[in-house]
């Protein structure tokens, strides 16, 4: 059983057939066709020879089919996490240089020692820590950091930056420098790759093509592109006007490598390795749970700790970078009705004869095609029209993820998302702090009670009934104190206050205090307290204190017997109903 | 109105009468002669010189007179600032120094100006973020390290370190060094004090003394332990032998100083300023809202940071070093009868007499008795049946006081509140991330639902009623999907889930979309979703949203209401009291 859930490959390999395999080989073509491209592209995000995308692509999906949990998950080179790799790396070598390629295969060591520590800790959970207004911007941010960042391809001029103010700057600077044959390849291949990816596919259909088939023309759009423009640089010889080639790339099987043992080094990737992890642990996670629920499949947060920390210390040892499950090519695998992980092993099999044959085919492939491949795919998940709806409904969400975005574009990616996690549990904090407190009083004819402010409710003129919307805990305990004061001196005719727990689900050491010091003030100013709806483990709790050694007043289990016990007339006419509530509003009169 | 709230000085200074000016005198006298010898030790503490203590005893006092809101507080030199203050001047200058000394006037006026940015912001509420036993666990462990650090003036030898370790190690490695003239005079100082302070004022009222007079008997018993050990140095020329002494302090008013404008040290000294600003805001604030409710005063805290900002400041121009409300004396000052803060302006001039006058008196005093004062002090604060207390009530808070504890003690007291605050709040969120979840049904005879564990009550077969303890966040939003599809998964036969929200004080974005997904989910299995008692500041919420354009569900004012409408057979049973909970029961089974 244990060894089943460490290796997930025992279930489903168990019951693989023809049919499964056939579904299988099927997304694995699609999806080989779709990585190629983006694996070479991505690696050039990440500073890194494309090659090493290639490379990346291979080990680290085999390991990932034995050890994940997800049916479907394609993991590879991402775009935020190329992303971050490069600001990461960028700190400690020069992009270009051996010493470049190794410290990215240390990070990928790196990641992949933290993903599976959080695995032994079983820190699965604090992915839900990123809450989905801050991923969103997180995402959407990075998106439009990396499709500017990618306008020096397009446009054939030397720019620089990290921020989306230094790239506009730099690119304003050079725009001089413009290669006008570039950004003609460029641009056509932008739009269209646009077309091909909005547009082809419901065209073809309508024409008359399988749908199937409609779809595997469609994806294959991008390879079309490489080709053509791949064929026009070597007719005309476009290379010798300025147009940046991708040049030669080693042919060969993946090298065995080791990360570097330098401590100083493992020190200043570490916190970069660690935010690499959890971002794309969630990025990840999020994909492959929404595909999971799709066909009532389980993921195991923890075992996906495994499955991502094993592909990436893969391909830390055979010449990779950090990789992580991509959202665009999981959705492209489902899709095409992969079944199981080994559609992922086919693949990396397509990637592996790839790069040992048909490396030198990239020879004359231009550098802005692969920009306008990374182009097309980060917009597809830049999704503003969030922060609309995030505004209307969340002002503290809003903030987090506006301060998320303005992070990531102004400062980098790691600043954006540490301020964004920061933010949120902060606002969530701070609004723990100053709960809402609600007077009550029964709604006519019921045994509820409900917020005088809000409903038709009778109140009794002798008992305060204080709903606190809140768990009481250190941070709002003096809160509380202030508020039950204030309360009081307003109503100088009262006997007894009722706190109304049914929303307390936990009161903390420091709350205690507050209980206790409430109820001796109140006590001194001839009003008892009493609770009501205390709820099962925060009585509990009471019982192993000395509170009730002290305390006066009643706990009741439902606020209405409070108020039968404590002002029984009232209570009547209120239960009676609408009539009695008119009376009793006169009488109040 | 603003100036009164800005100047407390104007409502108190108004009635001010004969009366209120002798009860103010009797105090000021008390709390002189305790303030005398511990202005001394203190500054000792902090490394500083001993007329640094004087100094920081004048001017701040009358400055918190005039702004402060606490009619009773006691400012000035405290212990566990003190020693706070040593370990930050310690890291940028050397004890002895005259750069010492500057840089704790600096370290003085950063955290002046701090508690006044602090006031501006009206960042009053900060402090309750330190929970109680946090504050509780650094107050005692701070006393513990801080009567340690003390021994070595009672050995006599030379020992360094600034933590528990250290210094023991210290104690150790010198221990072949023993003045015991010094230990005598030490040990006897000691037991002296402690025998004043626990025995002395009941044994006196026993013999017949005035209780007022006895008080103030007791409290002199540092001031006889001054003059004897003073006397007996002069007298048998005990310096001479190696028993240190505080030696000549400078007669004179407070200079007027500056502070260093050097912003290289500022930066140093900043977040010290930040941590020394919020531990004595704290320390002071408890003090004073203690001492205020027993009176039916208030405090304002935004007031108090400028009250307490004003006399930093005035520490920094005067020679002084950072100071707060002290505990001790402010309970003195209080129980000798202080009304308003007049008794702090005398006070002042009490100790100005003593820094003009009186300081050669000191030169033969024992640097040993000086520690003893200190000891008998700080154990006071020592309080660990706290740790007993907080462990029976709640892991959590246990787990937040040891850490501080184990901190302050082995690492340092910023580290101490630094790990205790981060602490408690990172489990307070850990906490709220796996709320309670409670499966209720209907308490027969009422229309009260409460959980099956834990009452008798009626459940229905086709309708879960599942209410959910906490705030829905986006860090339990995903543990929120998992036991609701745990629940819904072993109960085939269901057509509803409830979702009962009293308890839900809050739905931020990220859990509306996993009550969506919850919906669609059930939707799916053929089960509906619907909510009830959802409180008015979430419904608003929600309104706002897209939400109810999907939800298919309804939802309920009452939890009674939806069992009406989805079960009606079961809840007319239910409602109707025990025997038909007897027959439904029966049914049941």
């Amino acid at each position: 059983m244990r060894l089943a859930r460490l290796f997930p490959v025992l279930e489903w390999g168990r019951g693989y057939g023809a049919a499964t395999f056939s579904s299988d080989l099927l997304a694995a073509v699609i999806v080989t066709i779709m990585l190629i491209p983006q694996s070479l592209a991505y690696a050039m995000l990440a500073g890194l020879p494309p090659h090493v995308g290639l490379y990346a692509s291979v080990a680290p999906l085999v390991v990932y089919a034995l050890f994940g949990s997800s049916r479907t998950l394609a993991v590879g080179p991402v775009a935020v996490v190329s992303l971050m790799t490069a600001a990461a790396v960028g700190q400690v070598a020069t992009p270009g240089t051996p010493e470049y390629v190794a410290a990215a295969i240390t990070l990928a060591f790196l990641s992949g020692l933290v993903l599976v520590a959080m695995a032994a800790a079983r820190l699965g959970f604090i992915a839900n820590f990123l809450s989905h207004p801050v991923i969103s911007g997180f995402i959407s941010a990075s998106g439009l950091l990396i499709a500017v960042s990618q306008l020096k391809h397009i446009l054939g001029i030397p720019a620089a930056g990290h921020t989306l103010p230094e790239m506009v700057e730099q690119l304003a600077l050079h725009a001089d420098r413009v290669n006008w044959i570039t950004v003609a390849i460029g641009v056509s291949a932008t739009v269209f790759l646009f077309a091909v990816r909005s547009r082809l596919k419901p065209a073809l259909i309508k024409l008359g093509v399988n749908r199937r088939l409609a779809d595997v023309i469609a994806k294959a759009g991008p390879v079309a592109a490489v080709v053509v423009s791949t064929l026009a640089v070597s007719q005309w010889g476009l290379a010798e006007q300025g147009v940046r080639i991708v040049g030669a790339i080693p042919q060969g099987l993946p090298p065995v490598t080791l990360p570097q043992f330098d401590p100083a080094l493992w020190v200043e990737l570490l916190p970069a390795a660690i935010l690499i992890s959890v971002v794309g642990f969630v990025e990840s996670v999020s994909v492959a749970q929404t595909l999971a629920a799709k066909r009532r499949q389980r993921i195991d947060a923890d075992q996906e700790l495994v499955g991502l920390g094993g592909a990436n210390i893969a391909a830390a040892l055979t010449g990779g970078y950090p990789v992580t499950g991509g959202f665009a090519r999981s959705v492209v695998n489902f899709d095409a009705g992969a079944e199981t992980p080994f559609a992922g092993v086919m693949t990396a099999a397509g990637i592996l004869v790839t790069a040992v044959f048909l490396t030198p085919l990239f020879h004359n492939l231009p550098q802005a095609v692969l920009a306008a491949t990374i182009i097309v795919a980060v917009l597809s998940l830049v999704d503003l029209k969030s922060l609309r709806r995030t505004w209307t409904y969340s002002k503290s969400d809003f903030t987090a993820q506006a301060a998320t975005i303005l992070m990531v574009l102004g400062v980098g990616v790691e600043a954006g998302i540490v301020t964004g996690v920061a933010l949120s549990l902060l606002l969530f904090l701070w609004r723990t702090s100053r709960p809402h407190m609600a007077v009550v009083g029964q709604v006519p004819g019921t045994e509820h009670f409900r917020n005088i402010e809000r409903h038709a409710v009778i109140q009794s003129p002798t008992v305060l009934s204080v709903r606190v919307d809140e768990s009481l805990y250190f941070a709002n305990a003096r809160y509380l104190e202030d508020r039950i004061y204030d309360l009081v001196a307003s109503r100088p005719e009262l006997k007894h206050v009722v706190l109304m727990c049914p929303a307390v689900n936990l009161i903390d050491a420091s709350a205690l205090e507050s209980l206790e010091a409430i109820a001796a003030r109140l006590k001194s100013a001839g009003v008892t307290l009493h609770l009501s709806e205390v709820k099962g483990p925060v009585m509990d709790r009471l019982r192993r204190s000395d509170f009730f050694e002290h305390f006066e007043g009643q706990v009741f289990l439902s606020h209405h017997q409070a108020m039968e016990a404590l002002d029984p007339v009232m209570t009547r006419h209120a239960s009676a109903g609408p009539v009695a509530l008119v009376k009793a509003m006169k009488a109040g009169e």
